[in-house]
């Protein structure tokens, strides 16, 4: 069991830091991938080092990805990479788990056609551009994918998502 | 199971959130003191709702105490209420798991005596003058008290402090 985060500068701190503990909590190997590797700083100023570039990832030896939000999923969607590893997830129906601002790399890399998801309310309007059933509520699981709105759903998100890959 | 945090303004926002949602995790209640009912806020900028006043908590009503990290701990062992809660926990031998410099409440409380403390670096002389055996580790457990160091120690620290409180 492996997972992927894929984040920038500008993270929305808690979104990365409490998924990345609670992985590791269950020994679970955790690569963070960016633009580039090295620090990268989060919105409240915590620093994470991203172990991985984003052009280098290898999304075959993952088993869940996990997307943070804040302001680092808007810089994220600009770039093919991150739109061609959310893609490989929904094609293999391995899980995805995304929260908060998190869901913009989904509906960029067009893999939201028909799914129930939640997210921050500012990006609603974007999932349902993109074809999704958008709903207000602390998490929604759809088939391979869980979604949630802001950091104070972290322990629904995470309690859906050490479901989905609980052996 | 319910769950008790002491804490105050400048607590070390992950040592509080990360253990806090974690414990919501598995929906156990968790209630906040510090020193007056309301919101505090974490060196990092975050705030929380203590939902208790120090004064008004009764410790019978709780399985497991945690105190985290920052610059709260220093506040809060001034206040013979936040000493006393500690003492009541170590008393009925109940769960007690501090992060960082969550144990300066401990040693002011008087309850290290012979017991196998960590803490962040700073701290480890103070434990030592309360009497306790100071170690480098990222987690140790000693009877009823699990200790850690640093906010990287979290999933250490919290795969002990679940396993302590699992029923």
């Amino acid at each position: 069991m492996k997972a992927l985060m894929i984040s920038a500068d500008r993270f929305e701190d808690t979104e990365l830091l409490v998924p990345l503990y609670r992985l590791q909590e269950e020994r679970i190997a955790v690569d963070i991938a960016a633009l580039q590797e090295g620090p990268i700083t989060g919105l409240h100023g915590y620093r994470v080092a991203a172990n991985r570039a984003l052009e280098n990832v290898d999304p075959a030896a993952y088993d869940l990805l996990l997307l943070p939000g804040g302001k680092a999923p808007a810089a994220l969607r600009e770039h093919a990479a991150a739109l061609a590893l959310a893609g490989h997830f929904f094609e293999e129906r391995k899980p995805v788990a995304a929260i908060c601002h998190g869901p913009q790399i989904l509906a960029a890399a067009d893999v939201l056609q028909g799914m129930q998801v939640t997210c921050v309310a500012s990006v609603a309007a974007e999932v349902e551009a993109a074809g999704a059933d958008y709903v207000d509520r602390e998490v929604v699981v759809d088939a391979n994918l869980i979604t949630s709105r802001t950091p104070d759903d972290l322990p629904a998100f995470l309690r859906e998502t050490m479901r989905a890959i609980r052996p």
